[in-house]
Formats: structure tokens, C-alpha cells, sequence
């Protein structure tokens, strides 16, 4: 199981809206097929593995790394696949929470003789399945959000001045979870501050990660990197209701995917986007900033993993904060993290947190 | 010599204004004696060790973790009592810097007919020698410089809320740094605002380090922790030239020793301080703050050591900034340090960098 997960995660951030699955087909203790959701989510990892197992299927065992789905989708359902190479036993970590497969898959399995094991290696595979279940149960992506900065929580100089802070191990490591995600999200200020691409650059990336901006007013330049890049890799914008027609126009022109979201006070509420994205099919969003975006989306208590990387240069208090306003009051009401790793990546040091 | 140096940290601290040396005694391949400096700098290494060896040390190897002084101050000189002993051997890192000894040691040793090795962990002792060094090389001590901070770098909420932001392991580790200082130092606005007592609890010290207080005008709570702890454990305040004399006459009532120091700007010239503290025998200075003297040591290049906890907490751009202005324009001429250690402590990380 701890193979097929691993094979589960080569595909990881490419395969949305479908989950990132592992399948590894064991005959008399020998692997005779190994499979992994391809990019674009087709074909499924049972369909590759049993590809590459043929006739050594039948009798064999199984390990898929999420239940196997039951329903016809736009491929023909894993389960009667399963059946048909006379597979043995299936061994699976959890039923898939979707309500098209959710225990379905199983059952059917069952019924076709097939014995069943779940249970194993749950906590890993629900680890890796975060996105597709955060999307299912909560209707939204999981969100993870980077913030890099001075050793004293400075993004820029007070002239403005940021590259490079971090160093370029750090960079990498960037473009590797960029390369993990469904999509690349960044607030309009930054998108009009850095003029970002937002692509990954080596990793061997295949589909490009979304690249979204949240623009109420969608008053982003349209000679920037971001417009001119949209027929190569997907850039999709979340607004509030009082968009001007003719920046519509442009940026749909441009090939854009414009999402209405709702305002909370002046702002895009960020669940309203999130929630847009995840109709859309993300599972996986990466959010690097800026200062606004991130405090509003640790504000509304919509951050599932926090990444930093602090920097050996101190800005003084002069320079940018790399987080906005949060209106805390009082230290009790501030978000709480727990550490999960900590450890130099290059001259940085990495943290990443998770909600309390 | 690893274990000398070992035993030169027992009293890190606490040996001011003497180095804090190890010293083992080895005949046949046996620890047959084994010393280090004591609190308050007294006896010195070698004479605990050839107390311990006795008869022993005759013909035997002594490991020493700095050249043996040759000069008689309070003590009689250790090179005597090596040559009286009968040691046949000294191994030793380097040279004292100290103009007292720096060389005569080892000649008095050669010149008695004992084998000198020098050069045998020459780094490590170096390290551990460093606030000594920099008072006998650069007139001031050590400065290490502690910032704990939320993940964006506040060190309270705007309403000035500050306790805790980092846990009860990260305030272990900082009782354990100040017990290896010879003195913990802060700035006016602390010592005001959080009314710190800055003593050591725990870690058996039997000599409290100094509290160094940073204030140009001696305007300090008299009713305050420093102020009633004065006769227990050192205070000493570092003031510009334009105190009011019946301020001084209080803090001198209440058994403070006041250094005045030189201005720079209408800030107390942080390098005056430093080598005030230098002149009355410190070596190892660690400075909790607050922003506005950690700004200052960093902007005048005078941090040797700088280590910040990061907590995993955010409190949002209104919270107060852990750092004061620097007064940065370009990032090229931040002040830039290398990353030296980083770990996990409780629930905060722990990361340390030494200057570029």
C-alpha cells in the first residue's frame, strides 16, 4: 500500500478534478502491475495497473489506494475492470466519500466475490487525498498558503524592493508544490506588484497549474505576464458583481475563465472563491500571497496548511509586512498552528503548520 | 580534548571576566584528573584537574582548552603548577589572545622541558571561547540577539497583549541561554513594559547573569522587578549623559551600577555600551530585545549571534513589530546572516544565524 501512494502522488495536482490514485497488483508476492490516475485524471490507476498485469491479474490482490468507483463516468467503472481480470481481493485504505462511489464500489466488488480489506494505511492515504476529500465533504479546495519572508516577517523593502529574499533552493521547493497543486492562487495586489507567471519552471510538469487571481474589480494589467500567457495555461479570475463590462470583455477575449463570487463587506468573501474554484474541479490550491488574500483566507479560518520560510536578512519595521491586518483583538482570538516539519531548505528555514 | 571542552561549558557564564576552560589529565590512557573554571573564575581549570590527579599527573598528558596563563594574577600561574606537577605533556587549541599570557604559556611549558601540541580542536574551542576572544580581540562582548515572534513576526497584538506567544519549551531553552551568558541585556521599553526580572530559573546557577538595562535617560520603574531584585542579582544600566541626578542617586540607592555612556544620534551609541560592559569584564551578552535596541545592535553590525522563535500563531500587520526601523533602503544592504541551526522546541521553531 505504502507503494501504490507513492505511485499515487506522481500525478498529484494534475488529475483534478479526479483524485491522484495508486494501484499496485500483487500475484504470489511478486508486483505484476503498477498504475497511477495520469494527468488529466484518465485513465483511472486500477485501469493501468491491470493493463500492465494482464493475465497475471486473475487470482491476484489489489491495493488501490481509494475505493474503486462503481459509477459510469466518462470511463467505464474500475470496479467491473477489477471483475473482469478475476482479481482476488482488493485492499483499499477508506471508502471514497464521494456520494457517486461511497461504499458502492466495495459492495459491488463484494458481490462479484471479490474479498475486501480496508483500514490500511488510512491516515497516510487520507494525508494524500486531502484535496479530492476537502472538495467532496466541504465543497472547496484544500488550501495551503506560503508566505516567505525577512527573519523579521518582511516581504519588501519599505521602497518596494523584494527579489530575492529567499534564496533559490527555496524557490524550487516552491515550484515543486506548485507542481503538486491544482492551482496557484495570488491576490490582485500581487498580481499588479510582481506580475507574476505563476508556471513551473522543470518538475516535468505535464498540465500546468491554474493560475487564479482574486480581483474584485478584475483591474489587473492586461499587458502583464498573466494575460499574455492565458492561452498557454489556464487563468481564471474570481470577481465581485461590479466589474466594469468592457474589462470582462478583455480579459475573456484574452481566454480568461472569469468567476463571479460574492463580496463580504468590501471585499471577495474567500469561501464564496474557494467554493467556486472547487465547482470548478480544484482540489489543491497553493496561495502565495499577498498580505491581504492571506489574512483574509486566515481570517475566515480557510488555511489547511501554512508554509513559511523565513530568510536570514532583517528589513526592520520599515519594510512590507508579508501579512495583512487581521483584526485580532485579543492573543487568544489569534488563529493557532501546530509545527509539522521544520528544516533548512537551502539558507532558509521551512516551517509548515497545521490548523490547531 | 572534546571532554575538556565539555567541561570548559560547565560554567559557561559564570567565569567572567576569565574564559571558561576545561582541562583532563591523561597518564597511560586513563582520566586520572579533571577540572574546570569555576564560578566567579576561580580556581582555573588546571588546578582542579591536577588536584584530582595528584601523584598521578606526574609524566601524565593535560588537555587544556586555552593556553595556561603564565602571568600571576589572583592565582598563582597554571604553567607553574603544570611544571611543578610534573606533567610531561600539554595539548592545548591555540594561543591566548590575552597579552598577559598569549604564547609565554606555552614558552614557559617548552622552556621547563614539557611537549606543547597546539592546533587540536582549534575550531570548536574557538566557538567556545567566543565572548572571551571578542573582549580581549574587540574590546566588547559576545552579542547574541533573541527575537521570538508570532509566524509574521509581531511579538504582541496591537493592544500590547504579549503573553505567551511562544510555549513553555522555548522559555526553557532561554532560561538555559541566559544561564550560559554572563549578562542578559534589554532595552528601556522592555524593561518598562513587561517589567522582566531576567533571572535564570532553574538550571542550578549559582552566579545570576548581569541584567543590562539599555536606557539613555535612567527613566526606569523604580517600583519595578530590577529595581527591587537589585541587591540579589546585578543591575547594571547603561545611560546617555543627561540623566537627572536624583534619578542616578536612586538607582544607586537601590545598589545598581550605572555606566554612562556615549550618544549616537539621540540614541545611547550602542558600541559605547558594549565595550562599557567589555571594560567591566563581560564576555557573553544575551539581549532579549526589545525592537528599538534590537535594531539598533543589528544596524550598527554589532550582532554575532542572532535566534529567533517563531511561534505558530499570526496576529496580522496591526500587531506590534518584533523589529524596529532600520532604516534599510536598499535589500542589498540589509544585514544578511547564514543559517547555523534549526529545530523544533515545543511547539515553536528554534532557528539560529551567525552573520554573513
Amino acid at each position: 500500500m505504502a507503494h501504490a501512494l507513492s505511485l499515487g502522488r506522481r500525478c498529484m495536482g494534475q488529475t483534478w478534478p479526479n483524485p491522484a490514485v495508486g494501484c499496485v497488483i500483487v500475484r504470489d508476492g511478486r508486483i505484476v502491475g503498477r498504475g497511477w490516475t495520469q494527468a488529466g485524471g484518465r485513465p483511472h490507476a486500477e485501469t493501468e495497473a491491470l493493463r500492465g498485469a494482464g493475465e497475471a491479474a486473475r487470482g491476484a490482490t489489489a491495493y488501490v489506494t481509494l475505493e474503486p468507483c462503481a459509477h459510469h463516468g466518462l470511463t467505464p467503472p474500475c470496479t467491473e475492470a477489477l471483475i473482469a481480470a478475476g482479481v482476488a481481493r482488493v485492499v483499499s485504505p477508506f471508502a471514497d466519500s464521494d456520494p457517486r462511489v461511497s461504499g458502492r464500489g466495495f459492495a459491488s466488488l463484494r458481490a462479484a466475490g471479490i474479498e475486501v480489506t480496508t483500514g490500511v494505511l488510512a491516515a497516510e492515504a487520507a494525508e494524500d487525498h486531502a484535496g479530492f476529500l476537502a472538495r467532496i465533504q466541504r465543497g472547496r479546495p484544500r488550501v495551503t498558503l506560503k508566505l516567505a519572508s525577512s527573519f523579521d516577517g518582511r516581504i519588501a523593502t519599505a521602497s518596494g524592493e523584494s527579489q530575492w529574499i529567499t534564496g533559490p533552493e527555496a524557490r524550487v521547493w516552491v515550484h515543486g508544490a506548485r507542481a503538486r497543486s491544482d492551482a496557484v492562487m495570488v491576490g490582485a495586489g500581487t498580481a499588479r506588484a510582481d506580475d507574476p507567471a505563476l508556471t513551473v519552471r522543470g518538475f516535468g510538469a505535464r498540465r500546468q497549474p491554474v493560475r487564479v487571481v482574486v480581483s474584485r474589480l478584475l483591474d489587473l494589467p492586461l499587458m502583464g505576464q498573466l494575460a499574455r500567457t492565458a492561452q498557454e495555461a489556464p487563468v481564471w479570475i474570481c470577481h465581485g458583481p461590479d466589474i466594469r463590462p468592457e474589462i470582462r470583455e478583455a480579459w475573456e477575449g484574452l481566454g480568461a475563465t472569469l468567476l463571479p463570487c460574492r463580496l463580504a463587506g468590501r471585499q471577495i468573501d474567500p469561501l464564496s472563491a474557494l467554493e467556486a474554484l472547487g465547482e470548478r474541479g480544484l482540489t489543491r490550491v497553493f496561495c502565495e500571497g499577498g498580505g491581504a488574500l492571506a489574512a483574509t483566507l486566515l481570517g475566515a479560518g480557510l488555511v489547511d496548511e501554512l508554509v513559511g520560510f523565513t530568510a536570514g536578512v532583517v528589513l526592520g519595521a520599515e519594510g512590507r509586512p508579508g501579512l495583512g491586518a487581521l483584526g485580532v483583538g485579543r492573543l487568544a482570538d489569534a488563529p493557532r498552528f501546530e509545527l509539522i516539519e521544520s528544516r533548512a531548505v537551502g539558507a532558509d528555514v521551512l516551517h509548515v503548520w497545521r490548523p490547531v
